[in-house]
């Protein structure tokens, strides 16, 4: 009987051993598909010195910051948890910037940490799968590309089975389109409002809209740009034909019809598409913008996104580095799937042999067939409990896909036999002196054909 | 320039991206070794209620935890970092207990955080890559077998070009053995003088004992004891010779005899060693005792440990579950590595293949055959930068193991040449429609036979 509450702190993503093999099979296939596309990991301190988290973040962010103390200094915190990767890659960048070589393509799978109010599918302490590429001084246009197909590829990896889809927009396009309406100064309201404007009705945003005095053309002309959305050549014709006489606005345009057009001569015209709405927050980026979702559930809304950035370090230093990243928010995508039954567990991976010796004379063997299945790369666990052959081999079936129970005719023989637990089927196993003979799994005969034939086996 | 201070947190490991790949790799071989054995994965989270943390611990660890607080609440932190994997392990199991297969073989890697006083070689975050298992009730011995070799295993897959030795005794020996001197009042005196014995001139050692008020002859029964080490049948003899009369002496021999007999059998003789002076501290453990050292390397100390342990729950349940577990303290362990260059950097893991579009007009090329290169699993990057041919080419050599240069010429023929930046050679490559073809490295035609022949790709 517990004695104290053992639950884990709330806001914490805590699995069963099953849960987890599927949880850390995604992770892992985050982290090799970043790799093959030729981003380097590292790893920064979850702990970071507070000046650091803080030299750019207010508001909010502060006090979402969980603060640390050794509990015998009393004096004020100066270190706290990292909330994102973004600031401490700028740290790193410019600490190592010697060391370095750019442009840096980075990936980053770790720990964040936010104090935010708990609630169902919001985490404080979760997982963020980030990439990045980093310039000093330039960075061309091309690499926004680069970070959107490999975080395509990423999601390709999960076989999720439903479509996944990048919305991609470029900031100088909202931000000519103010200028030249002679709204600059209401650019941080405007787009707060474009941001929130899938949450509620399009009669809201109109009014919301109104409420910022905003003209009759105004409003027209900004609700008419933010339903943009659709293929590229589509979008960028419809905002060729808004007329806007401005720079900025012009090189918005051109850059996302460079970075779509490229996206879509690599085969993923399906998986892309130019939408209007797409802000990512009020400050941070200044080009390309993108969010992912997953068109055939709205209601999970964004599953990775990101963009470009003028400059990453400007707090820490007065180089500019130029970059472009994107971030996969794992333990919440991970809680999404599950509710929505989209995770495969067949992704489960169980232990591939349970090796069951009958009696103690028997474990010798095991540890030494155990062994050779581990040479040849299948993982194998032995069980040595002293219970009965059938609580044993319940035990086996929980843990492992396959059985093999070892006897003494079988130490004897090297003649086994393996039940596959998942179609109760048996097969011949031979384990002589010089290794382990497994039988073709496509060989109908290694397989009792008749389920109701009686087995030597169970 | 810099204008902030951007090292990290003292007392954190923090590497530059050909580095991390080495720390990833031996990471990465110890979670599949431990997979392969059968131990099953688990995350909990870093922060912990302080109530669990401090359930058992007093003094020195609470010390040492890194309180966390919000920073928007100005009460008492009940939260705090884990100082381990074992006590969050003991919390898990007691809250999960009805949904969790016993014997229980849980692998945790991850982070753990202590606030010491930083110096070399010492961190404050660091990974901790434990394995245990964990019976309801009992625990059969034999299970120590499957740790130690579980262990033993994972520095194998380590490739280090210096041996291995896992130094194994048990706690009732010595328990038993004070108890038959009748000095169990001074156990943890005397256990703390062997738990140092190491550390000081054997001269010392005695001193220290004599300075306990034990007469002559308890001075030489345990200065003769700690000196037992060697193979298991002079060490077990050696301890039968004492003629200790004791229940708990005896069984401690026992046990000690069939854990060291069972890893003797298979085949592990050359990697193990009994040795009395190991005691892992002065709680916890109460059977099997283990620490793992490089012999060739006496200054390094303890790479890992673990033993037996009575009851893991004690402090959060009234139930008993016997465990057995040991642990690889990876941060300090690649630290030791690295200072003593043990560690091969053909471990590091550069991107296969950099390719090199000459101008804008071969990007998309480079896309397509970066995507046909990872559809083949390998690794590949492009680079994009508008600087000269010949930087972007140092850039490569940086970066990945081999460069594919792309001209007008390569995408108009699919017909590529691949230059590997080790060997300075160049090989041919052909891309076409169909797919890649490789040519054999092993087919001497395919590389340049004569490097002082020009080459048309450099």
């Amino acid at each position: 009987m517990k004695t104290i509450n053992t639950s884990p702190i709330s806001g914490a993503q805590e699995l069963l051993p099953e849960q987890q093999t599927i949880f850390d099979t995604l992770k892992s296939k985050i982290h090799h598909i970043y790799k093959q596309h030729g981003y380097y990991n590292i790893e920064t301190p979850c702990i970071e010195r507070t000046e650091i988290l803080l030299a750019k973040a207010g508001g909010e962010t502060e006090k979402q910051i969980y603060e640390v103390t050794k509990t015998d200094e009393k004096t004020k915190a100066t270190q706290a948890l990292r909330f994102d990767h973004t600031v401490p890659l700028a740290r790193y960048i410019v600490e190592y910037e010697n060391s370095l070589n750019f442009p840096l393509k980075i990936q980053q799978i770790g720990l964040n940490f936010r104090g935010e109010r708990a609630q169902k599918g919001r985490f404080r302490e979760f997982y963020q799968c980030d990439i990045d590429i980093v310039g000093r001084g330039t960075l061309p246009l091309t690499y926004d590309a680069d970070v959107v197909s490999t975080l395509l590829d990423a999601f390709q990896a999960f076989e999720l089975d439903t479509p996944i889809l990048a919305r991609i927009s470029n900031r100088k396009i909202l931000s000519g389109l103010l200028n030249a309406l002679e709204l600059s100064d209401q650019a941080i309201e405007i787009s707060h409002i474009i941001d929130h404007a899938e949450k509620v009705t399009p009669e809201q945003t109109k009014v919301s809209l109104e409420e910022l005095k905003l003209n009759k053309s105004q409003v027209k002309t900004i609700l008419d740009f933010i339903n943009l959305n659709g293929p590229r050549s589509e979008v960028i014709t419809a905002l060729e034909n808004l007329e806007i006489k401005n720079n900025t606005f012009e090189a918005g345009v051109t850059e996302l019809d460079q970075v779509l057009g490229l996206l879509e001569t690599i085969g993923l015209s399906d998986q892309i598409t130019a939408d209007m709405k797409i802000i990512r927050g009020l400050d941070y980026y200044t080009g390309t913008v993108f969010e992912f979702i997953l068109p055939e559930y709205k209601n999970i809304g964004s599953i990775a996104g990101g963009g470009r950035y003028e400059n990453l370090t400007s707090y820490f230093s007065n180089q500019a580095f130029p970059g472009v990243g994107g971030s996969i928010g794992l333990t919440r995508l991970f809680y999404i799937l599950t509710e929505a039954n989209l995770l495969d567990s067949n992704n489960q991976e169980l232990t591939e042999y349970a090796l069951i010796p009958i009696s103690e004379a028997e474990t010798e063997y095991a540890f030494k067939l155990a062994d050779e299945l581990r040479r040849k790369n299948h993982s194998a666990t032995i069980i040595l409990t002293d219970k009965k052959l059938n609580d044993k081999l319940s035990h086996a079936s929980k843990i492992s896909a396959n059985g093999i129970i070892i006897g003494e005719a079988e130490t004897t023989t090297g003649q086994l036999k393996v039940k596959d637990f998942a179609t109760g089927k048996t097969r011949d196993f031979s384990f002589v002196t010089e290794g382990i003979i497994e039988p073709s799994a496509t060989d109908p005969t290694d397989f009792w054909t008749d389920p109701s034939e009686p087995s030597t086996f169970l």
